[in-house]
């Protein structure tokens, strides 16, 4: 295998901003032909209901059905695949569901409100979703580790009844994502996939119930569907590729990074690898790394062809630099490879998880750390979050006013509703004025 | 002015559930002639900046500016305008963002982090969008209760600089929207609108600088347009007609619930307006109190279709089921004008807002009670909230594994990552798992 080219960047060339931009562009802009088919699918299965999707799973899922009812999941299915996975996989999948669930308890809002000196009280009630969708690839890409990192927060949102769709393309159903939906606590799953899945989801059949938000990553056809049927139900973001950022003070072990970077890289041609560090010889080293242990890995296609398209070591001049172009980029993982993590964490404004020291492989946080891995991507953590608690619960503004309050507030509510045309604002304002 | 024809419904009608969903019914569906024409306009503005804001403003707004500096405002004519209104218009304005401002501050999320007995830290840490754009509609919509009520949230939130778009059509200056902008902090105003503006917001000019999130209302070309840069930066709901509820025992004076309904009713045609009560007489009365007073009102002829068009009375059994009909409605405004507020409140789920008893008129939220009267509609209130400081906030999870925490978390992952097929995110825990 003769040597992978890898782009190198340095902050000090001149042409490096526009450089960085370039390696960052990725065009998420929508496929026609692929909406086309979407919203053909989501008419269908919006006016047909389950009659729509049995079709559309036997066309796409090579998967011939009688009644919607014959493609559900009984719990006792799901148990039974618990019973059924290596039992080193089942501890594994269990400890890591309690660490989710321990750390997204952490983000559970409560309600407040306060009372002014005239007794107008204010608050704000904070409710879970009644349902929440859940969508899980099928085949190759099924990982029962998404399937706990959508659904534990949405149960410990409190949301009654999760729904999960996932595809048995030919059947082939995976018992360790079944598994992991028992130990989540999803309530009910649908063997259905693609844009029909999210269809049912959104509009609701006669079988599949309506839920008030759809989450959980999928291939072009299920994320163009989710953007279709945003605003009758909310979804989670449009995920692009995966990335990592490592910035390294270049006193960590060389392979350590590169496997680092692999991790990301393996996901998908199109995942960006991206390592800063002020220091030239460990960039080399790094890259030496990469070269040696490229032809070990199981996944080296897709690495090399992720590395060599979208990855790049970047040379700054110190580890403030390394911060300020980390935070141009709003790295989906970054990774803080430095021996003071914390003092350089001061500097990061925008990543959706940050792995703090040598020791924090980002892999340990896709699994098991706790915080969740459905991270902001595509510099999105300029103004997202990681899928979180939050997501599966909403605010409701609460305002009561006293006699005295009404008064009060009504005179000034008037002259702005007056200010602004609106006259029944402010009549109806003006009706608990006192004379 | 013969009597306007109002939709009656009773819960105890056959088809009950099939009038209330044709009635609630709200095609957001896309106009494709708007989307291609907003579509040509964003690419325009992405590929040639400055150039294509200046034509789209002279074509639309027949504004002619040489540069687009020229159409920025500075802060000395904002103050200018705070300095020009009348007097109380101004106390009104600053007595109205005090009250937001405090209200909103209690939204505030810090940051938080925990240490594990091993001496891994996990924790959230909570950061501001570096930047903001506010899109505020000119012309007759323009209301500078807006510009308080999306601008400072994101000044609480700690956003560094908010930028404000607001076409000025034949160069109509409104002062009480630029006083508005003065008193919220607004740190950059330009006078251009529609779908350029948001794509220069968007994708930032040689001029106008990119904000990380667009927020504010705008006709269906802003909206339209707001959908499409979603992704590239963060944005708001895409709000629908505005929306009223209210619950009412039959003891409120029915002028009093009249106008409360005239108020959202006015705002336009496809506004609704809506009053459940177990009180048939009531509903009578209400009904006779709209038929007077509506020749009455300044906006009569958008009141008369709206209210005509999509307005209802709806009878039911008693209040726990007006609860029930209302979490299906999920109002954007909800009005609980009953003897016990607090009581009903239990049974809400889903609302933007709640009005609480007999003297909170609705009005009083939209101007002055401190809550943000920028809210979810057409029943998006199942899964989204109020806009809030929430909205210009984001986190990032911290992960920090002590060299012990590694080597435990480590085994577990390298299960899971290896179950998945994943053997790179295996390998680079591994590396840190102990001999």
């Amino acid at each position: 295998m003769s040597d992978l080219s890898i782009t190198r960047l340095n902050t000090s060339d001149e042409d490096f901003d526009r450089s960085l931009a370039r390696l960052l562009a990725w065009d998420d802009s929508v496929d026609h032909q692929v909406n086309e088919s979407v919203r053909h699918i989501l008419s269908q299965v919006k006016s047909r209901g389950d009659a729509a999707i049995l079709e559309f799973t036997e066309q796409f899922d090579r998967l011939k059905a009688d009644s919607v009812a014959e493609l559900e999941m009984s719990k006792d299915r799901l148990l039974k695949a618990l019973e059924a996975i290596p039992q080193d996989q089942r501890l594994a999948l269990e400890a890591a569901a309690q660490r989710i669930r321990d750390y997204h308890e952490r983000q559970n809002q409560t309600s407040w409100q306060y009372e002014e000196a005239d007794g107008t009280v204010l608050g704000q009630k904070v409710t879970p979703l009644d349902r929440a969708g859940l969508y899980v690839p099928g085949g190759k890409a099924a990982y029962p580790s998404s399937v706990l990192m959508n659904a534990i927060p949405a149960k410990v949102a409190g949301v009654s009844e999760v729904v999960m769709v996932v595809p048995t393309p030919d059947g082939l159903v995976n018992d360790m994502v079944l598994a992991a939906a028992a130990i989540a606590g999803v309530d009910r799953v649908f063997t259905i996939g693609g844009a029909q899945a999210v269809g049912a989801l959104a509009y609701g059949t006669e079988t599949v119930p309506a839920v008030d938000k759809i989450v959980g990553p999928g291939n072009i056809f299920v994320a163009t569907a989710k953007r279709e049927v945003f605003g009758t139900v909310g979804i989670d973001m449009i995920a692009g590729p995966s990335e990592i950022l490592v910035i390294c003070d270049g006193q960590t072990d060389p392979d350590w990074i590169a496997m680092d970077l692999f991790s990301q890289a393996e996901h998908d041609e199109q995942a960006q690898s991206i390592l800063i560090s002020p220091d030239k010889g460990f960039l080399d080293a790094v890259e030496a790394s990469i070269q040696r242990l490229l032809p070990t890995m199981e996944r080296a296609d897709i690495i090399a062809e992720s590395v060599g398209s979208r990855g790049a070591l970047i040379q700054v001049a110190d580890l403030a630099e390394a911060a300020e172009v980390s935070n141009r980029i709003a790295p989906e993982h970054l990774e803080l490879s430095v021996e003071q993590p914390e003092a350089l964490l001061e500097n990061i404004r925008h990543a959706g998880a940050v792995f703090m020291g040598r020791y924090t492989a980002e892999a340990l946080g896709d699994y098991c750390a706790g915080p969740n891995h459905v991270l902001p991507t595509s510099g999105t953590a300029r103004f997202s979050s990681p899928l979180g608690v939050y997501d599966f619960q909403k605010r409701s503004s609460i305002i009561g006013f006293s006699a005295n309050g009404a008064d009060k507030m009504g005179r000034i509510a008037s002259v702005l509703a007056r200010g602004e045309g609106l006259t029944a604002h402010a009549r109806s304002a003006e009706y608990r004025i006192k004379e």
